[in-house]
């Protein structure tokens, strides 16, 4: 239930976490409701390292709906935050008319945004998933809406739909044409795989690559492979997949996490005009963990990359300590920078010359700037300390200091 | 007819061309036949500027078969130097035994085969398909055999096949088990075309990268993609090219090109573990490409990648000498470096203002080591000129002063 300021407004916060898809999203169906066309897994992050704050705030005072996204107002007019707005509240009708006829929030009540990432948009991090799963989780509270909410949240943002949930979670594509059978579906909770570890390493990228909507539309029109993949490729990895997770089978889920990444740059480069997102580091990176694993006969680590140069690194929590260090040394950071490693610490480790040797790379400087170290976490949750809030009680930002 | 010498030496110089696929061969149905998963096109470039020269040589006074390779002595065991071989021989007795029964070249004669590049191995392109289509047409000359030569070829590397014919050639990918159907073809003549120019863009790699060989057969075994590519992409593929070629269509060319350079990187990319050969420069060279169409509304300029990071660029010869202009001032040369443009002369040209602005990439000195300017030229041909041959009368290399 949200609270009730003493000048009439009600207000709710919550956090959501980023997710990492191990089966990729990249193709829509319909552009309009975010139908994708093929199904994809994902790994909710810890939040701890990486999360969404927003707070929702609606009151009869409020003139008209705002937003501010990491202390800029922006334009609430942008058609995706309009449709979960409109989702939200027609959810929350549909509800009143149903249930509630007295709810004490009117919603012709105007709402105020505000929300926050505790990581830097410079890591090239995608923060729209967690930013629409936040604020469908949010609105929701204050709404009282109790839902299928990553129906909503896809609307905002596909990939929002699996930052709904914690653990490992699946986006079924569906088949309706009104995608409501198009959501996300828990695998696994987050408790399910304790040892699973999961490393960002930020590559420092020169330019802004191309977006990920216009993107997939682009492949969309122009990539053979990529509907070949959708159709014949993805449903047996999919099944593969959960298998594996099921089973917390490392080897055959990170084979598989490495091949899809692959498969799904391949179609970017199948696309016209071709689409980049890996760089020469990334590359690098590629080659560094099929070398390490190809060192020990075991497939000990895993890499996937989204829509841009970094790398997302799976591994059993064992093999953390040395792998960070293997890429401190074909990375040697800077000196005099800051920490390395953020998140989670990291035991040192001494790297046995006979690995440096096979792996067998000329170290390349600066290449990587920093290691976030997190782990499998829980969905979007509400946050109950007060002081918290983004919004102060007139619902305008809380001025920081 | 070869020519004998006083010591019984018969000896024979022949040349043959580069060829670069505009639908490119990546993978095999049989290893060993060399036989493609699909069929492939490519233009063969002007001799001018790249060729292979071999002189093949027999006496009954040979102890063994020998070869030199630019200068080295290398191993005549190789198994695919001993299919081609074998094969002429085959070839040449099925011949005499037809014809010619008291040819004077005995074929228990030993050979010894002397072969030199014109374009340094550094350029980083294949000269095993100039070098086998060289070493079989010499052979045959030398055997006096007449047959469909490009088969023979085929089986030293399969891309060789296609090195036989001057002009445009397409490789049949055939459907005999026994490779006879797998066989090249001129779709057009060296003269058919003549405003069509190429340019070679060697760019400066640091790596060597994966084998063709052992490349294209993990990506047999592991690319989904590659599958369905060869089974579904490609056959239409090849009928548009064609059309493309025989009505000197540019546009149509440039662009299938450029999707068929993409399309087979993008299973290279699929491939488990995956294969890079374009690498930084390399994307550099295609988003420059794109743009400076784009500022045109008009495809101008085409690029090819093979299994190598240099570009290969395929223009009419009214846009070469901005688009020479337009490479120098995005990839400046060192100005105490060797030539920067090799080959056919380009004209001076000035940049507009409004193509610098709309291609608007950082510039990057040295990305580019030097431009070789070609033309689409005829297949191999003997050379005429006794004192160019590589053998001496004594059958060994002569001494290069």
């Amino acid at each position: 239930m949200p609270e009730t300021s003493s000048q009439n407004v009600s207000m709710v916060t919550c956090t959501a976490p980023v997710n990492i898809a191990v089966i990729k999203y990249w193709g829509k169906r319909d552009e309009e409701l975010i139908l994708p066309i093929n199904s994809s897994l994902s790994v909710t992050l810890h939040q701890d390292q990486l999360k969404t704050t927003t707070t929702v705030a609606c009151s009869r005072n409020f003139q008209e709906d705002r937003i501010w996204l990491n202390g800029k107002e922006e334009d609430i007019n942008q058609p995706r935050l309009q449709s979960c707005l409109r989702e939200i509240r027609r959810l929350a009708r549909k509800r009143r008319n149903d249930e509630d006829p007295n709810a004490e929030i009117t919603l012709s009540h105007r709402v105020h945004i505000c929300s926050v990432n505790n990581f830097p948009t410079a890591a090239g991090l995608a923060s729209s998933a967690a930013g629409y799963a936040c604020l469908v989780y949010s609105l929701s509270r204050l709404f009282s809406v109790d839902a299928e909410l990553s129906v909503v949240a896809r609307q905002g943002s596909g990939s929002a739909c699996r930052s709904m949930y914690g653990g490992f979670v699946q986006w079924k594509m569906g088949e309706r044409k009104d995608g409501k059978d198009s959501v996300a579906e828990q695998v696994a909770p987050e408790t399910h795989w304790p040892e699973l570890r999961v490393l960002v390493l930020v590559v420092s990228a020169d330019r802004k690559p191309v977006g990920s909507t216009s993107g997939m539309q682009t492949s969309v029109q122009t990539s053979e492979l990529l509907k070949h993949r959708a159709d014949h490729v993805v449903p047996a990895r999919m099944d593969d997949m959960i298998r594996a997770i099921q089973g917390q089978d490392f080897a055959t889920f990170a084979e598989l996490t490495m091949k899809d990444s692959n498969q799904f740059h391949a179609t970017c480069l199948d696309t016209f005009p071709p689409i980049f997102y890996l760089n020469d580091i990334s590359r690098r990176v590629i080659n560094l963990v099929h070398r390490y694993n190809q060192h020990y006969r075991e497939t000990r680590v895993a890499y996937t990359f989204d829509a841009g140069p970094n790398a997302v690194i799976y591994l059993l929590q064992d093999h953390v300590a040395e792998f960070v260090q293997t890429v401190r040394h074909f990375f040697p950071p800077e000196s005099n920078g800051g920490e390395f490693v953020k998140g989670l610490s990291v035991l040192s480790a001494s790297l046995p010359d006979e690995l440096i040797r096979a792996i067998s790379m000329e170290p390349t400087p600066r290449g990587i700037s920093y290691i976030i170290n997190t782990k499998v976490g829980p969905g979007p949750s509400a946050v109950d300390d007060q002081t918290l809030h983004l919004l102060g009680a007139d619902g305008l930002p809380k001025k920081t200091t």
